[in-house]
């Protein structure tokens, strides 16, 4: 790409070149149209967002120019909803206007977006609430003027009535990001944060104590965060199953060809076998891989495991030393060697003909009996 | 079902039944919807049609008491088109009021629906045509008072213009049905029929001589004999291949199972490998049986094949002796045994920890190769 | 078939026929391979009993032939663990002979194969047990000259300790079969049993009071019964959402052509569109079918709902009209026609090349605005 | 990793480190245990390769150490099998020690890998060849102390005839690296690559002139230039129809959510929707991704095209706002909603009930006919 991520807004050649892009948008009424008159938008029903966002979907630049770019859309909703006057000056008029960036900073490592797993403290210390954990998967962190995060207040209530939303300022001591996390085609900057005794002032609290639920749940358009994310077994276990199974039968299929290579030492009685495993090897490791890319979430579409690549190497499999379908059609040919076409209208399995051949001869053999009385 | 099938219109007590709910189909100008005002329908559109379909699809009886059963609609179309006066007089009227029924015979047994494949030639004699051949899947032509036919009249010209359709009478010496064909969940009155010397008289032809494909193009929708349906020669392959690829691993792993149950002689020990075989046999032999069904076309689907009772006979596999369900969750259980959960946030092939982990494998050693030199 | 059923040991041509046959078998030292020396078999491995049965499965009489007909194989084997001499010397003997059938009644309409779900029961009165109950799925049941019943004889215990087992004569006052329930393609003879104060002599117990689950374990391989086969929740919910996607999607799918046909009036406007709906059509008719079919479970499998014969139809809607992959082809050819093919050795979206040419859009764009300045 | 790539033989901290391992691998007879002992090895059969291949298949570094590593080991073989002596003193036995890489370069980037319709030409020019034209995919190239380059040398004659095979020095002028490709997950070092008329010396030609296609079958082992890699229409076909078939419904079902939102203003009424169209999306994603991306071959693969990163971005789309799981168990509970459960054995659509309510209802209404004469 010419400007390489739109998120950078320390970028300034990106930025100077947009600009007038951004201009031109509000000028033909067309910036920020998911947001309603009363946040300066033109409400735009969800119909004409669809077909809108048909467009814009080509282009990694377009949410950012149109004004609809996420997590920033997302936070200037609950800046909007629950945020005090202050706030709201400070974060949510350059933010709409596309001016800063920002981040959300929900998720855990071990909870995945499960709320009632989180594990990240915030105590209250004088003017001040004491921020302690580590957070996972937070898009764009690093060009973000302020994260919203979220944190453990009250561990005396359930965490639907116990978690706090802060404004948090990521220059602040105690505010780290231990390393940005690569998703390859995806994002190179979902970090992996923690904060260590991070100060953050009373006032940037956002929203009520004990309100980042109902917050979260707003943010998510109400269907996320409600059916608490919890591990959803049995359809695991399905899919361990399947991959087990189809890399036994593989397995299998494999040295049984070996097998019969050494056996024969003929490669053209063993054409047939090696197509077979050729085609049917890229089609285990696919759905494999695929399997436990999803089982392991987050972390397993990040480059911090190998399921990612072998995902697509398995791709890469179905092309070299001929593409599958080739491999198809050269299994098919030898395996109608063994066959003879037939003669006459129905195959030699057809019923009636072969109920009048059955007849036939259980009637010769009851004769050849009655005879033999 | 109470009354048994809506083509038999010698089933006195049926007809009598249904008459008065016809004449309110009627009276409510609900009666043969597809047609336009000029034969005599209110000419809805298709999308009127497809969601008024969408309710009489419930019950096998609607399409007779709403005037648009099939294949009368198509056959009162054709007679419509290219009838002659006398023809119009004497079957269309009766058709269209679901007096009678009728049978469209264009499919060979050799030729599928390919029509350059046809063989049933209709010969001039005076004031007749001879006819001669067979048809296959003529449906429900034991219950119709006249049959239209396809037949070769001139076999120096491409069968594009070679072919003519006649009015056949059922009853005609030299028509005989060969069998009704049972396709299970479709129809008990698929005909195998043979026409031999059968005499049609000249004033029963159909259109045009040579006329017969372009009439059935109209009465086909214009769609299917245009794009003669030879063999898919390469997708034929493909589903070939993948039969025996799935058959052939599928008996590796039964056998491998056999031979552990042999060496273990503990069932504990072989759990997981007798609920994978009884797991993957149903799927197996579903999409085998689903490939060679399908292959086989016409022939397939009926019960003059074993495949499609094969076909449900897979499904009942996937029930006895323990839903699939069941054995998938008993394999990953036993999968699972053989790990041992991790502790800490993310697991043993977490790539930044085993690179840590090999950095100092790699650093120990060459501070050891050094101390040795 | 010439013979129909090979259960029916009252066929006696059938029967006469077979006689020198099985006593072939028997000179071979090919009866009964599945038991072991001490119950009068050869003892082969299940390496071998897979090779074996790989032949005998082509068969529907060779399992009767060979000696290894279920259900009497298992239920031979329970009397030869549990029977007391006088049970064996009735019922073992001829059974492993071939002369006469028997049947295994476990299943429950309401409870599956799950027997913790039982309801049948058998109270003690005097010499006699009074059973009381409906079972199902209770295969051959018509042919067969003995059942065996497993109904709760105590409801103060689970239903692991329990239930019993019986030796149930047919013909008995109170026992009835309700009716012969047809699985197309797998059998006729799935009865649906009433037992109503049917008195069953206590000597007619098989095994211990109590011990019928573990005799149930002994008969099902252990596998079974074991796990519970309670509900699979998950997978099934998995299951009903495809399904509604896939039906939602086609009937959208079906809605726009149809409006399409009514917009255009014009049948080449339409051709991908109609052969779109005709192709995607039966696979979703067979998924949601599939699905359906075996949620219902031996139900869903039966004649007694409409599910089977709509698995089946959906492949003959794969073949009429044009199967499946003729359509195919022409959506591919109609969606081709919309593009040029390129010129060059890469395609337009090659990224080095979009890369290059938005350089050059943002160099020309920049050098503009510097001189407008 | 912590050495990066096992083809940089200039990465000496690497090599010095690997060099031990390697010479414990000989010393124990397992270096190149595919070769026979003529040419050095131990000549495992393919059934212990495979096993042995099953462990080494873990290490990128594997392969190198037990002097197994592709394309060296094909290079080898067939610089043995064809290669002069001069040839394989200077060549052969630094390759076969792992002094040195190589690289194979055959396929071009409009024809893919089917040899005829290469267009690289070697003209013969005194003692030297000239060599023209572009490769592509040529794996390692950059790493490579020698390519091995397939070259059309008489074009009066077939493809088969007229191509040789040149060991190509990759320093000598005219030679040259347009770009080195990334496949992700597979290799950052597939070149393309460009000859203006390279003079190759004479004696560098590999083989017979004329004899490149069946050196290349040897090289390939046998299977897979044999059968010319043409494009195989139909199977691409079904690709681009089932492409549009999903894409075309899933957009429909996106629209009528936009508008069902629309419409209620009430998120409870569409959640169903919405988690359909989340659930959807990804497996839309991804099949259309996976099949753009297969069709395009060796650059479909590449970061030349988006494709790859679509085709991963489909996992991240399963996982983000709620894995697809969850989503379809909202689905499958917002289905049932609209239903209730039933009373009773059977549910409302069971055969024998209607089939009895029918019977009811037809005389009822019979009953009352009569009596209205």
């Amino acid at each position: 790409y010419v400007f390489p991520n739109p998120y950078d807004k320390s970028d300034t050649a990106a930025m100077d070149y947009v600009r007038p892009l951004k201009e031109e948008v509000k000028r033909r009424g067309l910036w920020a149209c998911h947001l309603g008159p009363e946040l300066g938008g033109p409400g735009f029903g969800q119909l004409k967002l669809a077909l809108l966002n048909e467009i814009l979907g080509r282009s990694v630049w377009a949410p950012s120019i149109f004004g609809c770019q996420a997590p920033d859309t997302g936070n200037a909703e609950i800046l909007a909803h629950y945020g005090t006057e202050a706030q709201k000056a400070k974060y949510l008029q350059p933010l709409m206007d596309g001016d800063i960036g920002s981040c959300y900073v929900m998720t855990e490592p071990q909870g995945g977006s499960d709320p009632t797993l989180f594990k990240t403290t915030a105590v209250r210390d004088g003017d001040e609430w004491i921020l302690n954990g580590e957070k996972w998967f937070n898009s764009e962190a690093r060009h973000a003027s302020f994260w919203i995060v979220m944190a453990v207040t009250n561990t005396d209530v359930s965490p639907y009535q116990g978690m706090s939303m802060f404004i948090v300022d990521p220059s602040a001591p105690g505010v780290e990001i231990v390393r940005n996390i690569t998703v390859h085609g995806f994002s190179e900057d979902e970090a992996y944060t923690r904060f260590t005794n991070a100060r953050i002032p009373a006032e940037n609290m956002l929203g009520a104590e004990g309100g980042a639920f109902a917050i979260a749940q707003t943010r998510l358009g109400g269907g996320r965060v409600h059916h608490a994310m919890r591990t959803v077994a049995q359809m695991t276990q399905e899919r361990i199953a399947d991959s087990w199974i189809e890399m036994e039968s593989f397995r299998l299929l494999v040295l049984r060809t070996a097998w019969l290579i050494d056996k024969h030492q003929d490669y053209l009685k063993v054409r047939k076998d090696i197509s077979a495993i050729k085609a049917a090897m890229p089609k285990v490791m696919h759905d494999v891989a695929q399997r436990a890319l999803h089982l392991h979430g987050s972390l397993g579409v990040s480059e911090e495991m190998p399921l990612a690549k072998m995902f697509l190497y398995s791709e890469v499999m179905g092309l070299v030393d001929g593409p599958t379908e080739v491999h198809k059609v050269t299994i098919a040919k030898e395996v109608l060697k063994d066959y003879t076409p037939y003669e006459g209208l129905f195959p030699p399995s057809h019923i009636p003909a072969l109920t009048e051949k059955a007849r036939a001869h259980v009637a010769a053999r009851l004769e050849h009996r009655v005879g033999n009385l």
